[in-house]
Order: structure tokens, then C-alpha cells, then sequence
């Protein structure tokens, strides 16, 4: 028997299995699910993908890919920008686009929901029932559940109100032979056994398949005024950032370079400063008088620190105007050319030799490198933007790529603070966690995933 | 050679490795050490007692542990109320009470900290950098970090400000084969690899030695003021708690029912309600004119949900009064009689069905069962009192004490909340998380230990 007969009645297998619409074999079709956001070219050709409707079929699927030892590779909204849901050749891509139910408990305040729902489906659930889940990666409206437990997901508001696994309450888990195991539950609370729940959180589908999530949900949103503050550099606005964040907890603080500004403004034009070296975007939820106290806090530091021009509005709409903006980075920089995208943190004293190492790497290997970044949590998102058709070029911005990696490690930082590892990074974890952690992380993955087929090559 | 030749032989090795000073053999000098605050009659006699002074030492212990397959108990301060520290026959006990240091970086806002050190010891050197250290269980003054982080403790705040996880930014863990790994650091958001550092918290010692944590800091704790109820039944007093829930965060929500005040009462007199059938002690810490607000939103739904008396504070000092008493439970059930300490926890609305259930339990087995409740977050003391010199009590006690677990199992809740599984719960952790996140917990357990000698019989 050929190996194409031999594919081909293995996918024939699955179909049986699963059904035929939840199976995907047409490589038009496959093409569509076989990238992410990072725009890899490295990404490989499933077999097939496989799109189950609920937690029994995602356990069937697994069956199979265990039984023939086929790699999976989970995805959700294939929103992530670390490459970790691209395909690998030969794979299962195993989608979660169909899993999307949301289920608010508005007594117990939380929300049940199934991986493939979007991060702003959950929102307005919970806004349904006077409830908040404040998690808010930049994208959202587009970017899913599952891919947010997967990568530990961060966001605006998360400065102020915690990233993605500080909200999970519980997942239900499809482990690499199929087995499903349920984690936590609707209680705030619990120590007993191991945090078994937290370990998948982050680990970018590379342990277990998530299939449901139980997320914590708080009280209402409250309303937000903004400050906005344009300063001489990125270094003199991060030390604001750095002084703020000894007195107060703001509710947001993000940071646009010249160059972010620009692309932003290039892309819908709403008058801000493009000659200002960087700025800050900021807000306080705090509730009654001391909104006021702290908007004042803010302002006076930004003066301080040598911003130029600070306003501030308790307008919520022209506050979202300029979080829409800030939040539009991304796709303001795909127009500039190629994209290599970076998540570096480092602790936030260490925010201006960052920022200002970055601009040395830019100049360093000629490229440039618009910079945006949740500053509050020193958390960064460089973007080293290049000409992919043009060799000397992608050479450069590889190498600026790693030097920036390089710079957050040397300054007690990380490689990614919010997108995860993926593939694009991950030749660069060992540089970072050393070669203990390393050995540590693979006794765990081997414990539970002794085939290694659950998204290899990916996060760790 | 015989056998305690032998053991003499591998004790005078260890002596001679970590110097007689941080090695105690005596058996009167050892008997302060083989005990936690469960006062569990079933502790064990080690070989000796280990107190190491830095990270080197704690690896040279472990080290001669894992060559001569000798287990270890890890402990703190020993202030554990699940029997989690206390040693079993021929381990050594490795207590970390000469590893206190505490460092306070403030421009990070990180306290690093030695496992020997005492909640209270961060509370402290952060406040004089004006930062705050939230988790506050009861016995923060007598607790250790490396305690908090074992049994990923909880507290009076954390209802507004999460638990121990929730600040912990970096471990340093000495593994089984003497290996230390250092995981996360100084910066706020790290997702790069799996989230080991996660797993760590809440492990009670079964997959490492941790000897430093570096734990989140954030802006000074806010003034608070103070509101107490007095309700005719605890699931009034519940049914408020979860009225107050849905629309607001208290900084504090606790709950003591008669019994306990009553014993509260009898320890430090200070006029509280011995008629109630429970109280609640509340605060808000919301800035400005937002702290009115919900004190008077806490007293309207105290009112609506049958309270008999209401009053509030602003004052800090009368605050605190009231905090000491509920603090006081503990130590004053401990006159009461023998005692075994429960630790349940349930989705937050089933609060009043549990408490109800728990007065059945305590009429059907014939015993008291005083109860307080770190009631906002749905957790829950009670505690068994009992004559341990009567075997008929001794049945009856064992009896509730296991039918109490099996109603928060029966509510979809948790054995423990913060405690911690231990030695005295461990029997009943299969009943809440079933065979497979049994079978799980091993593989990783296996994966970390293989031979199981960190802290057998204890958390898993």
C-alpha cells in the first residue's frame, strides 16, 4: 500500500469517525486554516482539518491522530501572531471555530464557554447580564477563547485588572490520548491537589486540547477618563510610566512611538501629534472623586516628565476613539511592508533602556522598528518592518529581530509577555528560561504527551 | 552494620556537609519541629531535623536525601492547619526558619523574600517602602512565605485582591535530584514556556524545595471603613453576602456564626452579639465618595436580607478591633475542645445551602461545629469540636468531619480553599477530583519525583 493510500484511508477513518462536515480535505479550503496572524511562511500542510462541534468529537479526533500518531495542531481564530497555531505538514488541524457557546452563571458570575467563542462574544455575555471579563487583547473582537487560555492572553485593562489566567476558573481538557479531565469549577477558591489548571494556561496547546473554560466575571466596568500626554522621546515618556505606576494603579497606560504614531495617523488620520517622540495613552477607572485625584496625579508627572502637551477628557467616547487607535498599530504597520512582531517585557523600571536599546538596534542594523507597548506592565511590542522579496533586508530585520529578544533577556526580561511563544520564538526560549528549565519543562511535556504529537514545534 | 549504625552513619554525612549547627539530632529539640497547628496525633519521628541557611545548603540536603532515599517533610513556620508539615518516620525535616531574608525593590515593587519569612515580615518592609503585600490569612504574624506559597494561602483580602499566586512573580525551587531552577522574575508579565512557576504554588512541598519567592507589590493599602451585621441564621447572613456580591467587591466580607462568637467572645470580651445567629464583618476600601456608597449599599442589602442590627466605622482602629475578633476564632475554639478544622469552599450563591447543611451535619452527629467563612469568596471554616480522649466523640467528629467535605464535594465545591490538602484531607481528594485528574496529578508527580520522596502521604 502506497503512503497516499495509506493517508488518504486515514483521513477516510476520521470521516467515518467524525462525520463528514466536520472534516475538512479540500486544500482550498484547508489553505484558509493553515496560517495565522504572523503571516509564517514556514507553515506546513495538514492533512486535513478537523472541526469538531463539541468535546466528545475532539476526543475521537484525538483518538485517531493518538492511534496513528499524527501531530495536532489546535487552533481557535488562527488570530495569534507567534505563528503557534501554523500548521505543520502531515498534522491534524484540529479547529475550534465551531465551539463557540457562551453561558453566563450571573449568579455564580462566571462564564462557560467553549474555545472557539470570540473574546468579545464572552464581553458581551457577561455586559448582558451587568457583568465584566475584563482580559483585552488588542484584537478581541476577532481573537478566541481557547487561543487566549492558550497563550495566557493579555491585553489594555490588564495593567489594572490581570491577565487571562487570573479569570480562569476552570478548563476542561482533552489530553493527548484522549482522555478528558476537568479542572476547577465555579468555586473562587480551591488548593486541593495541584494547579493543574494553571499549567495549561499558557501552554499553547502543546498539554491538552482545552474544550471549555469557566472564567471569572467581576462587577460592571466602570466608566474611564483618559489623559493623553506627548513627550520629546520614548525614554522620557516611559520613565513617566515608571513614576505613575509607584502611586497609583492606572487603569490602562500604553505607548506609542513616532513611528506608530504615524502609521496610525497615515491610516485614519484623527490629528494626533505626529512630531512628538512618543505617547502616552492612559486612564483611571477609579470610582468618584478619585478619578479627579488620580487623572491630576497623572498629569502632573507627565509635566514632570517632560510631556509637552497632556489633555485629558472623561468623555468615554473620545477616549475610545484613542484606544481604537492605539488598538489599530497592527494593522496601521502591515501596511509598512513585512512584519516581524515582537512581545518583549522586562520589569518596568527598566522600560526607557529598553525603549532606548530598541532604537539602538534599529539604527544598528537599519530597519525600522515601530515600537507600541503596554507600558504599565513593561511589556513591549516592537515591530521590525522589512521587505520579505528582498534577502539583505530580511536578513537585517532577522538579526534586529534577535538582538531585541536578546536586549529584554539581558535586562531580567522575557522573549513574550502576552502572544506566547509559537514557532517564531521558538529557538530563542533557551536563551531565555536555561538549559534547567528546559530539561524541567520537557520531563513535563514527555509526562503527558510521550508521542510529542500535540503541537510540535510550538511553544516550548 | 546494623540499622541504626546505618542511620547514625547517614546522619553524621549530613552533619558533616551542612555543619553541626544546621543539623539538630536531639529528640526533645526535634519534637518542636515534628508538628504543625493541626496538632495531628499521627506526626512521625524523623531522623533530623535540616535547617539549612541558604539555597546551597537546602541542595546539599537534597541531595543526601535522594542518595540515601530518605524522604523529606518541608516546613516552614509550622503554623499549617492540615497536617501538610508534619513529619513522617525516618524523613527529614527540612524547615526553612533560618532562611528569612526579605528585600524590597521598590522602584520594581517586588519584595524577594526567603521561605523562612513571615507574612507579616513582607507586610512590614513593604509598608515602609509605602507598598503593600495583600494575602493576609489569619496567622499572618506567625505564618511563612514558603507556607503561603505551599498551600497557595488565601486570607481576609483576598476577596478583592486574589491569593498568594496572584503575586507571585518568580520561585527559586530546589528539585528532588538537587537541581534548582529559577522561575519567572522581576517582570509582570512572562508567558514564555510553560507556566512551571503556577504549578509550583499550592504544591505543599510534593515537587519541590522552594528557597526564594518574589512576590508583587502594589500601592499602599487603602484606609478602609468597617460595616457589621447581625443576622438571625447564617443563611441570611449568606443570602447578604451574595446580594452584595453581584454588584460590588468588598475589600473584606467574613462570616461567624453563633458558636464562634460566642467563643470569641468568651476568649477577649468586646460586646459583640452573643443572641445572633451570625454576624457579618465587612469592609470597603473604595476611595473618595465611591467608600459612602457602598457602605450604605451594604447596609441597605444587610437590611433587606432580615439584619437585626447594622452599624459602621470609618474608624481604622474600631475596624481592626472587630478584624482581631474574627482572627481570634481559631485560638478560641481551641479552648473549646480538641479540634478538627475544616477548609470547604462552594460557588458563592450555594453559600447558604452549605452553611445550612453544616448545622444539619452538626445536630445529626451529636457535635458543635462553630463556623467562619471568608464568606465572599465561598470559603469556609468550620470547625469540629470534640473530646479526643472519648472514642465515641472521636467517631462522631471523624464522622462530620468527613460528611462536611462530602456536602461541599455534593455542591460542586472544594475540601480546601487555602489550607491546603495535607496529611488529614488527603484521603478525600480522589472523592472531589476523580480518577483521572488522580491518574494526571501522578504523572506529573512521577514526572517531578520519581521516587517519591518529597513530602510523601502529604497534598496528592
Amino acid at each position: 500500500m502506497s503512503r497516499n493510500t495509506d493517508v488518504s484511508d486515514r483521513v477516510a477513518e476520521l470521516i467515518e469517525e467524525l462525520g463528514v462536515d466536520a472534516v475538512v480535505t479540500d486544500p482550498i479550503l484547508i489553505d484558509n486554516y493553515r496560517w495565522d496572524w504572523s503571516r509564517s511562511t514556514a507553515t506546513g500542510m495538514p492533512l486535513a482539518v478537523a472541526r469538531p462541534g463539541d468535546t466528545a468529537q475532539v476526543q475521537t479526533a484525538v483518538r485517531w491522530a493518538a492511534r496513528h500518531r499524527i501531530p495536532i495542531v489546535p487552533r481557535g481564530a488562527g488570530s495569534g501572531l507567534s505563528g503557534g497555531s501554523c500548521a505543520v505538514d502531515g498534522c491534524l488541524l484540529l479547529s475550534l471555530d465551531r465551539m463557540r457557546a457562551v453561558e453566563i452563571d450571573r449568579s455564580t458570575r462566571v462564564a462557560v464557554a467553549e474555545p472557539g467563542a470570540l473574546n468579545v462574544d464572552v464581553k458581551l455575555a457577561a455586559a448582558a447580564q451587568g457583568l465584566w471579563y475584563p482580559p483585552d487583547p488588542s484584537s478581541f473582537e476577532i481573537c478566541s477563547i481557547g487561543g487566549n487560555v492558550a497563550t495566557n492572553a493579555g491585553g489594555l485593562c490588564c495593567v489594572k485588572y490581570g491577565v487571562t489566567t487570573d479569570y480562569v476558573l476552570g478548563l476542561d481538557v482533552v489530553l493527548a490520548d484522549g482522555t478528558l479531565v476537568q479542572l476547577g469549577g465555579r468555586r473562587i477558591k480551591d488548593v486541593a491537589g495541584l494547579s493543574l489548571m494553571k499549567l495549561f494556561v499558557g501552554s499553547e496547546g502543546t498539554l491538552g486540547i482545552v474544550t471549555r473554560v469557566i472564567l471569572r466575571l467581576i462587577p460592571p466596568k466602570p466608566a474611564a477618563s483618559t489623559i493623553v500626554g506627548y513627550f520629546p522621546s520614548v525614554t522620557a515618556a516611559a520613565q513617566a510610566v515608571v513614576e505613575v505606576g509607584t502611586t497609583m494603579r492606572a487603569s490602562m497606560m500604553e505607548l506609542m512611538d513616532q513611528a506608530s504614531i504615524n502609521s496610525v495617523e497615515d491610516l485614519r488620520p484623527m490629528g494626533l501629534d505626529r512630531s512628538a517622540g512618543a505617547m502616552l495613552l492612559a486612564q483611571t477607572d477609579a470610582p468618584g472623586s478619585a478619578r479627579d485625584e488620580e487623572l491630576a496625579l497623572m498629569e502632573r508627572v507627565f509635566g514632570e516628565c517632560g510631556a509637552t502637551e497632556v489633555f485629558s477628557t472623561d468623555d468615554p467616547e473620545e477616549g475610545e476613539l484613542f484606544c481604537a487607535a492605539r488598538r489599530a498599530t497592527f494593522p496601521a504597520a502591515e501596511r509598512l511592508g513585512d512584519l516581524l512582531l515582537e512581545d518583549v517585557g522586562v520589569p518596568v523600571p527598566l522600560l526607557p533602556r529598553l525603549l532606548g536599546g530598541i532604537e539602538e538596534i534599529a539604527a544598528e542594523h537599519q530597519v525600522a522598528i515601530p515600537t507600541v507597548a503596554h507600558a504599565g506592565d513593561g511589556n513591549s511590542h516592537p515591530i521590525v518592518v522589512y521587505d520579505a522579496t528582498d534577502p539583505d533586508s530580511t536578513q537585517r530585520a532577522s538579526a534586529a529581530f534577535k538582538a531585541v529578544m536578546a536586549l529584554a533577556i539581558a535586562l531580567g526580561g522575557t522573549i513574550t509577555g502576552e502572544h506566547g511563544v509559537g514557532r517564531l520564538k521558538r529557538d530563542h526560549l533557551a536563551d531565555q528560561l536555561g538549559p534547567e528549565v528546559m530539561a524541567l519543562t520537557h520531563r513535563i511535556k514527555t509526562a503527558l504527551d510521550p508521542d510529542g504529537l500535540l503541537n510540535p514545534g510550538a511553544g516550548i
